[in-house]
């Protein structure tokens, strides 16, 4: 799975808010160990497209998608990654977040992401097909 | 934004149950005028990925993303459709729906999905970037 999750450039991130609506955005993330990292980024300047910080100030519980499509459907996969999500605080740890994401994105590299970075620690994750 | 989730094959839901958890699934989907469908089918054989499910009937508000990625993000687009998810029980309903789904699925057109069919009432659609 964490080959599959390496090798994707796009994951889907799943919120949820204190009404118990959900959100869904785009994101690109990085991957430590127990941790998947991300950045707010190339956001449009409306106050609602922060709503999955808001969410996770209210509801740290999260679900990412990281999955793949294509015309034969016997190739399809998808990987999920269930886990609670926070804003990453301390600089050393944002800088790692930095350097990571950086390592697998040329953008990231060019600039660096303008908002905070996420931290999602990983509880679990599951996959399907198994293997 | 119809002409970009028209032209696309997968989607991301988020549902969220009734302990505050989100959860997310890619879909497979055809889109009518105010109702979004997609079906049940390709499943592992487990109980807990009938979890949307579950999730829709303890809460129908729902979160559904279409996107589409690629290295130049210049071109990057999101299309979100927020709604109330009901599994169809009205068979002429039921119908029209997997009509409209083969349609767009040869896999559709070959074997008609096993599972139920999902309506999404779309309360609004929202999009980045806006055009």
């Amino acid at each position: 799975m964490r080959r599959r999750v390496a090798g994707t450039f796009v994951a889907h991130l799943a919120t949820a808010g204190p009404d118990g609506r959900p959100h869904i955005v785009p994101i690109c993330f990085a991957l430590d160990d127990h941790t998947l990292y991300f950045a707010v980024d190339f956001k449009p300047k409306r106050t609602t497209n922060l709503k999955r910080l808001r969410n996770i100030a209210a509801n740290p519980a999260v679900s990412i998608l990281i999955d793949h499509y294509e015309d034969d459907w016997d190739r399809l996969w998808w990987v999920r990654v269930d886990g609670h999500a926070r804003v990453v605080t301390d600089s050393a740890e944002v800088e790692g977040a930095l350097h990571l994401l950086a390592q697998r994105y040329v953008q990231y590299r060019i600039a660096k992401p303008a908002g905070p970075v996420v931290a999602v620690s990983i509880d679990g994750m599951s996959g399907w097909p198994d293997s």
